[in-house]
């Protein structure tokens, strides 16, 4: 034992870990998701975790203070001012690599993207400092077809589906409407009024109807942004309600056909999974288009009913990388935001603990001289495709049993403790025992 | 097309990223060195890429000065001091997280973890900032048996050899022969003098005996710790090279019963896989026992030799944890070094380019009016566990099998163009096209 200063570690606020157990499952999402993902032939990129200051500046907007910069430790006179910083999302990532190689990729390029972003955010519950996300985007170059604002929605629905988590909804709104509706209303800023809106959900309609009047806006024309946010629709039945209040403008004629296209071709997910959400407004400097917000699907007899947080989101850009690129770039793009969603569902114990180890048979080691017959057992059955570990010393059976159940391995494997004696393979779960050939075993299918 | 300023994107130094293709090979790589590290029953783990400064620092050592810290890009006074850094290795992170979690692991605790390092280095050929280190570890409380410094060598020979690069080597020594050999050399700063013996492959034997003179070393010692570190050998044949020196004590005795021990127990590796080689020093702070560096063999007949820098290594140490727990937590661990490995072979054009999507076939849109149809077709292939793209829109055919083509899509398929008519498949790679149902077509086995 060392007689060193021990300072206890204590998790970092904001920055997830989980035991063997759990990381065994978000990585099992993780591969699910990344089959999804290039089962529509999206392609695998992946940024460093850093970039210069000046590219995640680009794009401006509220993320800027959360930035974290580097400095090394012990840096230089005159390399203090850091240069450099980790990215916030993997969007400007992106724009930046799409622009920087642009000459090498082929257009529409779709690529997906599963890494880690970093915020300095205040930590809070369900906030993270340090999160995965899985993004896929499509980009082209000059025009892209409405067709991808639907294609997307279909590709993460079937992401969620693939994780075997409660229901998910998609709400769909299009930033064409909202934008020709409050210009239509006559509102001179609508940047101060769809920031209103879009504290709906957290405040309340008399807190936001509160907050407009405050900002100078008569209570009828309140009143009917509030009217237009509430429009929520399982069809194309939206259209009718927007058109019914009585305001319209070619931006907003245009949102609703855009909308309509693409409910309308999301027809084929189960009834209840799309949502045209007019109160959808997300990311106000950055989307040009459709807008798209994942939420647990409200489900009113459940006890512990999901809280209606986003889990994922996105939407349509009129131009990716302006300041990195004299190209005009449009593309869609949507985000699952996976710690968000794994840390979610931990907190509420509903994720179930997978392996502590994949080892699927356990190798006895009956005594130091059989050793060798041992490992040959264990690669044998490693050159079928098993996870196989081989104990480690010639303690006694009990111990090297105990060794299995505690890590949950499913077989325990018995060389032979005399010369010619068969092996035996033991089933950890119902007990049962029986003679076996490494060569031509299989487990039972899980 | 914006008119904003455009600051075209350079990459930045040190920081290295992949096309799509080249991604796809460092994916392909990194999922057959998982499936290996699995196969042996090491499970995952993931930590933050941040850590305490305090726990980075609690080792020591060279790499301090290379720590990265992190601060918010607008920080409040008074939060301006860095108290967090990104992690330069696995192996802190690591011994962090077992005295975390330390009731909640089962020991011996096996792990491998994959993720980036940075370390703030001088920009130069094969050196990075960010970069990817793949990790396997055995952990245990008190005692470790020496078995896992043989097992662990074989599992990362069997990594090497799954990604189909030239044959590795792995040099193999033990810090307590080098330890007792100095001693009984009689020099009192043996730190000094491994430091200057781990120069040799970089400045020659002239310039070590130069550097150990003005150390103090006489001529006569100098030489016979030259001639120490330049014993190699296939098999156990060190061990009477070593003796022959005319130097003994107990330290170096051990030594060489575990080196022979381990090189004895690799003898199923291929040979000329596994040399014994005394001149192998590596982390001198840190290991205690074994010490392994892998390098790329030797070939004298190669037009252009691969370089003999080290493309991963480890060993051995006698307390993980002291510094954060009241236990000793002997282990062993190796570590892969990716991105240096994938790097330098780029770098010399040895890895051949990947597809540039993931996608086995384009499903042609004929007309705008047969989407739901091509829809269709592209949903029944996914669900057989191909990746499939439709075309986004009914172009001409010609620009639709272009598209093809420039991403590598090996087969494309034509729905009906008129009611009733039998879908044809087209091998992209040879031409052939025939008549195909979506519900029964396999693509060729690659």
């Amino acid at each position: 034992m060392s007689d060193q200063k021990v300072h206890k570690p204590k998790a970092v606020s904001g920055f997830p870990e989980w035991l063997p157990e759990y990381r065994a499952v978000e990585l099992e999402w993780m591969d699910k998701i990344r089959k999804v993902f290039e089962s529509y032939g999206f392609c695998n990129i992946e940024t460093p975790a850093v970039e210069e200051i000046d590219a995640l500046l680009a794009k401006g907007g509220e993320t800027e203070k959360e930035i974290y910069t580097l400095t090394r430790l012990h840096a230089e006179e005159g390399d203090k001012e850091a240069r450099l910083a980790l990215h916030f999302d993997l969007t400007v990532p992106m724009a930046r690599y799409v622009a920087q190689h642009f000459g090498d990729l082929t257009f529409p390029f779709k690529r997906y993207q599963m890494q880690k972003s970093w915020r300095g955010e205040r930590p809070q519950k369900g906030r993270y400092r340090e999160f995965y996300q899985c993004d896929i985007d499509v980009v082209n170059i000059d025009e892209l077809p409405l067709h991808f604002d639907a294609e997307l929605p279909a590709v993460l629905f079937e992401a969620y589906q693939a994780l075997g988590i409660p229901p998910v909804e998609l709400r769909i709104s299009n930033r064409k409407i909202l934008m020709g509706y409050i210009a239509g209303l006559g509102i001179s800023d609508p940047g101060i009024v769809t920031r209103t809106l879009d504290k709906l959900d957290k405040i309340g309609a008399e807190a936001v109807l509160k907050m407009l009047a405050e900002q100078g806006i008569a209570a009828d024309i309140a009143q009917k942004a509030l009217s237009f946010v509430n429009i929520k629709t399982f069809d194309s039945g939206f259209a009718e309600q927007v058109q019914s209040l009585g305001v319209s403008s070619d931006l907003m004629t245009q949102g609703i056909s855009e909308l309509k296209f693409v409910i309308d071709n999301l027809g084929h997910l189960p009834k209840g999974a799309v949502v045209a959400d007019l109160g959808i407004i997300r990311g106000l400097d950055y989307y040009t288009g459709t807008v798209l917000e994942a939420r647990f699907a409200e489900d009113k007899t459940a006890a512990k009913p999901m809280p209606p947080m986003a889990i994922g989101g996105g939407g349509r850009y009129d131009d990716l990388a302006g300041s990195f690129i004299h190209q005009k770039l449009p593309g869609v793009g949507l985000s699952i935001g996976l710690t968000r969603l794994f840390g979610l569902l931990m907190d509420r114990g509903q994720i179930p603990a997978g392996r502590k180890a994949p080892t699927d048979v356990l190798v006895v080691l009956p005594e130091e001289a059989r050793r060798a017959e041992a490992a040959q057992v264990a690669q044998t059955l490693r050159a079928k495709g098993l996870n196989v570990e081989l104990f480690h010393s010639d303690s006694k059976i009990k111990r090297q049993l105990a060794y299995a159940e505690k890590k949950g391995i499913p077989y325990v494997w018995f060389p032979s403790f005399k010369d010619g004696q068969p092996h035996e393979v033991k089933n950890m779960l119902n007990g049962e025992q029986a003679a076996a050939e490494a060569a031509t075993w299989q487990p039972a299918k899980a």
